[in-house]
């Protein structure tokens, strides 16, 4: 059965055309610098970023960690927000791999009081403090919003003010560039290093790139061949990654719609609460009614639907390449039908 | 020069009759388990907070990084207060020695919001998230306060719901023990493992210790081998520690009394403001009053007296066993002169 | 230009029907284990070497490290040859991500001997030791040589009588297995783990998998994802390395005979040693004669043939699918012309 | 009852002179720098050996592994003995607190080939290699040898040629440079660190010293207080401790011809066999004859006479202060009689 896959845009299966590019993609050894996909993609993302270079990586949680433990020395302190991918969803990769201490702050929504960033940098030299040796910003957060670059703004004006780097998880820039109506550089400036993910809203099998100076990719090469990501004829998978920059960036734009529309319909229910402002490709919602969570993962799954469980109450829909209007017609008509067979 | 030296407690000198127990102390290996005053003071300790057994350390944060480690697996989640000692103060040992993500959160005054706990607890397996291993309470608060044991309470229930130990920095347990009226084993019972100091109000030269159950201990055993803190004639310094535990701690009384008096001395001047309670021995205020930190500290230590810069705009004055009240009259004094000299 | 590429079999790029069955790949979300491909392929090697579960990862490093991260606590003792890979060739990640403390023996050509890993091994609980975690072997080693099966089954008892797992690097076991004449499972049977390379001599393009009891590859997702591991729709690759293990394995057998006949023709030199027995696809010789290495690679470069400098004077050229006989020709009839022209 | 104790130099008692020491000490908080008796023995140590700076730690463990962290990188590679204090007795601290890649060598009974010590180096920069950080050396030797210096001069040229520095594990440098007949700083020249213990034969009863550059000892006075090492009114201990340096150290000449007297002694029965040469103060043996070990363990202990079991049937006795003569005359009478019991 070809499901209706709400539960994130990593579920995306690649195009045809990604297909067709992996069929006949030129590789090479990576690992000795030789594949020449891998070597166009990393190009075109720094390129597009601005940034002078980029590294591909397996995932965007071996993206994200490869940052910290290039940015960081073992021991150093981190800022970030207590509601970010990096805290949240990434078992706890920090405190292993780059060895570092998380110094979690509450956020507004996503967004990371620039009042407390500052309150939290270790302002002197004291043998009682740890270093900040970074920053974690994320744009769009996993919220589902897209972050106001005010905010960032703010942000690198008091990093610059202590020399303390900036790592932007951007692994849903793309989805944040289109929702903000901005360049994706523009978000990037931003940052010292930026996180991108193709296997998401992009449709890329797999793989995500790391971009950042060139002092610092050439750290980071070292790095990832210690955490194992020193892959060989990747241009297989680089060559979807070409596709997905090139071909996909700009339809992102209809996944934000139809979770917009998405949201609408929600609404049409009285006792469905949307929890957050619907900004790129995610509609978060409480269903304020009595009723038996497995059950109803039960019928929407028998009726061609996967959904993920809530967290804490909150169901969490995705929309993406796979997602079309009618299937999200086909989840409200079964909802609907689920609740009302409940009265 | 004897200075008046307000930087903190753990400046206390021995008192004549530490020095003398350590003169006549008999000892042994501690490493073979050979030390019958070591043996003596870990079994003190275990019996004064009811818990099966504990273990002796070099310092404070050795003791808390020992809980961590040995509570912990590496890449577990700890949630503690943002402003606590082990986050703070310990120059991010938790990320290199117990290899432990912090999950940090904004408390009042010194107080973790027990829904906020409950709100970061990892409650199911998933393979985003790393497990909770521990949570961390702080009584006395290095914030200057004594928190009420029914937060405490909370938090204790909260916790055996999810089957989560509770580790307790006691650094300062007999001072908040003072302050809330209770018997230390009273706050002691909501935790799982204890750590006190023996170094600071109750002048002990060198010295902590780690209580819990015997099983934890024994394991705390071979790790604190492994961080070097094996120790071999060890009955000297717990010599001392046997003192400070039974003559020293009802006098602490005194230095809580004295820092009422001072606090109550500084505001007198009209512009200094005390920013936090006074329950035990320690004065946090504010000067608002324009004048230069530097000639003020210069000033202070050319007339005996030491103090520790200001965080933040916040200076910190502890009383302690050397500290008489006249030492305190005499340093009122002199930033009145130092004060009035700038008009 | 097509160029001969001896440096190693990690070169080898993917066949035409590996690249036709990545088109067609039935793919999934493998974080959430609906790759069916994926599924298949990592049941497929399990049944080849009779374990029971199987996990794909990104590198022959990936899964190495992963054995050691998933069969050992952080401050184990891991005794292996000293030259192995995970010694050589891992950059240091042992002390990284699992945190382990190596034990390296010195071996006979590739030969642990049984006495010394007795002898290294931990017996009593001793509060000075590290407990011995695990054993690795090797095989085929990195030496070139398929080592004897007697030589395991003598260090599977010394194991079995302390109790302690073993994992083995079988990078290049389907090597081992030819050489041996023995089946893949005979070699695996000796081990509690097992790592298996797709992407060197079977020519998939990415991927290597990890096998061993279900307990332990379920315990290594979890790690896998906090090593950043967890690939979305890795069926691609996946596919690819069914093509691998179904049409790649017997094969291997002339890449063995293409290093002896390679070995032979480089004795026609005279002043050429072959240093290394030849059990598998490689060749390991030393040329005693006095000359520019830097102008002998640029000369084979030039010439369409790349192969890596010499390391302490020792060149490897590496057989695989890609290398035909009449490019082994090729290679000695450029070499004679170089050392000639010297004369 | 007072014991002989055979087991370890470590089991020392201080002396009436240190306690008197001890019980005058002139203190201050160390952590602030502001301990004059620990200022004073950090000076004197570095004045003793030549190097520009020192600092005070709880335990020899402690110094070795602070410098491994200090030197290091996580992730480098330390080539150093199979048979060192480092890998044998210190509970796997090298890959839980610098994280650091042991590659072991075979000694040749304790001295370290030089030409292995090359061959482990990592000469050229490799995406492969982990970066060689630190060579150690030990010396004496805890096989109770004095290693020859000309050993360290080979070594300390090929470190220099790859600009690698060397920690000597000084634990017993005092009895090495009797042993050898040279000035401890005449050991200490081949080294950029060394850590020396005052609790061993020097009879103090608690800490350890580490000895280097300048720029050295301040990053490690950060990494000590990482490690819970950072002490407060730590002169009580130090004073012990410029005793042992200022009246203990030329003494052990007593120790070490009583170790030499003991093995006389014991090769006078016969059946038992000194398996290492007598260059310090221990005597390591084998007693070819059948008995039951934990008898005679018993046996000796009931008399009077602590000693550790045998490892790997070797028995090692350890000479010190609190043995006299006379002591040694009793432990063979008392092996005698328990030996001619048997037949």
């Amino acid at each position: 059965m070809d499901y209706i896959d709400l539960r994130s845009d990593t579920v995306t299966k690649p195009t045809e055309e990604m297909r067709k590019a992996m069929y006949n993609a030129d590789v090479g050894d990576d690992v000795y610098g030789d594949d020449p996909t891998v070597n166009r993609l990393e190009r075109m993302i720094a390129d597009i970023l601005e940034k002078e270079d980029a590294i591909f990586v397996p995932s965007g949680t071996f993206a994200n960690q490869l940052a910290l433990f290039t940015h960081c020395e073992r021991g150093n302190e981190v800022i970030l927000g207590d509601d970010t991918h990096i805290v949240q969803h990434e078992a706890g990769a920090a405190s292993v791999i780059a060895g570092v201490q998380l110094r979690t702050i509450e956020t507004d929504k996503g967004v990371l009081p620039p009042e407390k960033v500052l309150e939290r940098i270790r302002k002197v030299e004291d043998i009682h403090f740890p270093k900040t040796g970074l920053i974690c910003l994320e744009n769009a957060h996993s919220n589902g919003r897209a972050i106001p670059l005010e905010n960032f703004e703010k942000i690198r004006k008091i990093a610059d003010d202590y020399n303390i780097p900036i790592h932007l998880d951007g692994a849903r820039i793309f989805n944040a560039s289109i929702a903000l109506g901005v360049e994706p550089k523009e978000i990037a400036k931003y940052a010292d290093s930026v996180s991108v993910c193709l296997s998401k809203g992009l449709c890329a099998p797999i793989g995500s790139l790391l971009v950042g100076s060139k002092e610092f990719i050439q750290d980071a090469r070292k790095k990832r061949k210690i955490m194992g990501g020193g892959l060989r004829q990747a241009g297989i998978i680089a060559a979807a990654g070409i596709v997905a920059l090139e071909k996909m960036r700009s339809r992102l734009v209809e996944d934000h719609e139809n979770a917009k529309y998405l949201a609408k319909r929600l609404e049409e229910f009285g006792y469905i609460n949307i929890v957050e402002q619907v900004d790129i490709n995610m509609v978060f919602f409480r269903i304020n009614k009595k009723f038996d969570e497995n059950k109803f993962l039960d019928y929407l799954y028998k009726n061609g639907i996967k959904i993920n469980p809530s967290e804490d109450g909150i169901f969490r829909f995705v929309t993406h390449y796979w997602i079309k209007r009618k299937d999200i017609d086909r989840v409200i008509e079964l909802m609907k039908e689920f609740f009302e067979a409940l009265e």
